[in-house]
């Protein structure tokens, strides 16, 4: 594929793991990257060796909203600043700016794919992120790694704004939905009835809690007795102290994941029929259970089977997230090079079902 | 999606289990079907029982040519003919043809695309029947479901005229390569570098060896000592002698299957990195081994990991060739209809690597 140039919303634990992944693939420049601080824009490529290392600890884990619309910050913690300046602006290739955001957007035409590597305590906070390049004139690729089943019908409520801006926007394409969903969407093409479609994940965070504050404040709000805006205002002492209460081990079943909706959306299986859960091990870098996707249907000749995907328990959140949602930012590089505008889901990227 | 309208080339085991299979795809209308006795168009709809209990035991298993370069055939057995007409012909839909092919070329406008369930004992033959659709100014989707590394680089000597003619062919589209080689491409979006592509299949053929001589006589072409030109000369009893030899179970070890080229092409790893073997079990229903990928990588991380990719046992080889075949067929249509011509393995649609 031709070399493609994308930029980084957010420098959080995922922006800076998909930078660093991003040096592995050769069809891929990152020429921006931005957190609410300042913006580093270079169309020769970023030296993301730099970024890194200057701003490594530096890391805005502020729960973001876009100071649009009354929104407060609840976080006590903000930016972990290290170095003299807050977040990438530490970075001799960033600066500071009021808008870091628009400024991207300002320079979008020579921006292929940009991965929203954003907070999502706000549920619209990526949809009206989305907005706000439609309103710039931003032709190109969108692509986000969230995992709220609510989200996708907001940007599916922009699709056809997406459409007459040029915009492909793939929605949920780190490592559930994104690969998860996608290897379900895969392993469902043996049948002709897709039954029952398990998701069951473990992630050890391999560099704790301190790196990926983002994370952990988002599944959190996954647990009983807990939603997204009670989550997004907990202290961290708060967080910490049910991390504490779990031993650091928290298990989650029935989960509002969109893997739910992009499955139904893309008619593999209904979205009441899929179930997904998992532990999160704060405090270890093993995984404490194998994530593992199993479907479960009935072939055109009446059999009923299951098929089954599972990640070594090597692989790290970070590899399963970043990589596919580098990897699905090249297929809607393609679509949209092609002319395809509007909302994808992993799955709409794969064979139909 | 839209409606597709699709003919199938080739009424043997996979041709048959392809419309089949499609009776439950609300997408897909099987429009055509042939075999080399004649053929069946229309637009409206194939009624697909009625030719498939038409034409129940009435399979052509014939060794293929197209008699264009005088190749000969050398099987005895040809068609097991149960019926007043041979082959499809006994169907009410269908009425013999000197050239069925043709007539489905010629009516080209309202296919969608076409799935080539021929024979391929001349490795040639597909390629060549490809040209026949160049040569008719066909503009659609072509899928095949081969297995030979080496077909490929005849399709892609002809990608320019696929190109000019606004042809995608998709190649490889079965069990394997293509749901296996697509999990192995999903299976590596972990890692950022894939050392060993690990395919090993278990095949029990619940309708044994009568319906399936096609398949049976491809497979023993990998067996050592033959290759498809021996396997294309042998008699039926010759091969029912090297079933019995091997009490019905068949093992292939480092199989020349083009999962191989298909994975490199993509730039997922080198084709040396790639294993191909299986089990057939003739005699049973049941697998003798369950069909598994396993892709084994580094991470971005530094970790070495293997992704695991099973497929149920109770999932038959028909099963997996023609949901994935159907599967890739939809897609390939869409990247047709977004004007995206030229030569396309499995892996190509999906996520980037």
């Amino acid at each position: 594929m031709d070399e493609i140039t994308f930029a980084v919303l957010g420098t959080g634990g995922i922006g800076r793991r998909a930078l660093e992944v991003s040096q592995h693939k050769d069809a891929l420049t990152p020429v921006a990257a931005c957190d609410r601080h300042g913006v580093a824009v270079d169309f020769d490529g970023l030296d993301v060796d730099e970024l890194l290392a200057a701003t490594e600890g530096n890391i805005d884990n502020e729960v973001a909203t876009d100071g649009g619309s009354g929104g407060t910050t609840a976080a006590e913690g903000g930016v972990k600043q290290h170095g003299q300046q807050r977040g990438v602006v530490a970075s001799s290739q960033a600066r500071p700016s009021a808008d870091p955001i628009q400024e991207i957007i300002d320079r979008g035409d020579g921006i292929d794919a940009v991965l929203l590597a954003l907070p999502n305590y706000e549920h619209d906070f990526i949809p009206r992120t989305a907005d706000r390049f439609v309103d710039g004139d931003y032709a190109g690729v969108l692509v986000d790694v969230l995992k709220r089943s609510r989200v996708i019908s907001m940007l599916d409520d922009r699709s056809e704004d997406f459409e007459e801006a040029g915009i492909t926007f793939i929605c949920g394409a780190g490592a559930t939905p994104g690969l998860l969903t996608g290897a379900a969407a895969l392993a469902a093409q043996s049948f002709v009835e897709v039954t029952d479609v398990d998701i069951h994940w473990g992630v050890g965070l391999k560099s704790g809690y301190e790196d990926n504050r983002g994370t952990v404040r988002e599944d959190i709000a996954h647990l009983p007795g807990y939603d997204i805006e009670t989550a997004r205002d907990l202290s961290e002492a708060e967080i910490e102290s049910i991390i504490d209460d779990h031993d650091g081990v928290i298990e989650f079943e029935d989960m509002e994941h969109a893997d739910d909706v992009l499955l139904e959306r893309a008619g593999v299986c209904d979205a009441e029929d899929v179930t997904v859960g998992g532990i999160l091990d704060v405090r270890n870098d093993e995984k404490p259970t194998t994530t593992t996707v199993r479907v479960t249907g009935r072939t055109f000749d009446g059999e009923t089977a299951t098929n089954t995907f599972e990640l070594g328990d090597e692989t790290s959140m970070e590899a399963n997230v970043n990589g596919p949602a580098l990897g699905y930012l090249e297929t809607g590089v393609r679509r949209n090079r092609a002319g395809e505008y509007g909302v994808f889901g992993p799955v709409d990227l794969l064979p139909g079902f």
